[in-house]
């Protein structure tokens, strides 16, 4: 069971750290892909090895794409191998989730106009203008796609995203 | 379901961070206890509030005690109040879990003299020097006593909470 995290210099240390250890309690592998492969480092410091660049993902080998907040979207958004890798998850529906600013990328790949989502408080307009139905939930749920806004709304979106990602039950 | 983190200024970020919304997830409520009520901030520069000085601390009300590591322990394993609180929870047979330099405070407490535990690789020595059984592994468990290295290794160090605190199966 693999899920995949995207992220780039300046994440959100903790909507990274976070989720990548309680998804390896649930016994995930979590991959870390960033622009290039080798270390990453959050606003706050911490340094996370990215074991794969953008161009070595395999959309279709994870159950989960996870993209964290900070300063890291900003880059990725402009990043057209992100945006297509966002795509073939959305396109096998596979779930997708996103916290803080990670949604403004999936506003620039075009998965969530229309839909409702959530983000950083200061992502609401753009993401209204673009379409999105913005929610100021903690954790917003809309097909396969998750999205919450902020570290301490952690609880609410990995509660969400084990859900998603659970084994099929017979 | 309560359960309680004594911290206090320098501690590990996400050695506290990860676990507190860990256990939010699983829908407990956790109450953070430092030397004084207020905010605490970590190595790091994340700011928690601790909702409770150690003097309001009622032991018997929570199911778990987490001692999370970095600069924290320090001062705590020198608070007599601290070494009472851990020593009330060992009394009841309630778990108590610490990592890094977390397991410092039970060994000034004088609760695992005896037993086996782990703790950061610089506290090794300190350890078996005060008659604990000391062990390389990324999570140890004897009896009620739950310790770990580091925060790479708190994906098992969860695991063995959840365990630990999960309700009676009837």
């Amino acid at each position: 069971m693999r899920v995949l995290i995207i992220t780039a210099d300046g994440f959100e240390d903790t909507e990274l750290i976070c989720p990548m250890y309680r998804l390896r309690e649930a016994g995930f592998q979590v991959d870390i892909a960033a622009p290039e492969w080798g270390e990453v480092t959050g606003k706050h410091g911490y340094h996370v090895s990215a074991n794969l660049s953008l161009d070595d993902v395999e959309p279709a080998s994870y159950r989960l794409l996870l993209l964290p907040g900070g300063k890291a979207p900003a880059l990725l958004r402009e990043t057209p191998k992100v945006l297509d890798i966002a795509r073939a998850f959305a396109a096998d529906s596979r779930p997708i989730a996103a916290i803080c600013h990670g949604p403004l990328i999936l506003l620039s790949a075009g998965l969530i106009q229309g839909k409702k989502a959530t983000g950083y408080k200061t992502t609401a307009r753009k993401l209204e203008a673009g379409g999105v139905m913005y929610e100021d939930s903690e954790v917003v749920v809309d097909g396969n796609i998750i999205t919450s806004r902020e570290p301490l709304d952690i609880p609410a979106f990995m509660s969400e995203i084990m859900k998603a990602i659970a084994p099929a039950q017979d």
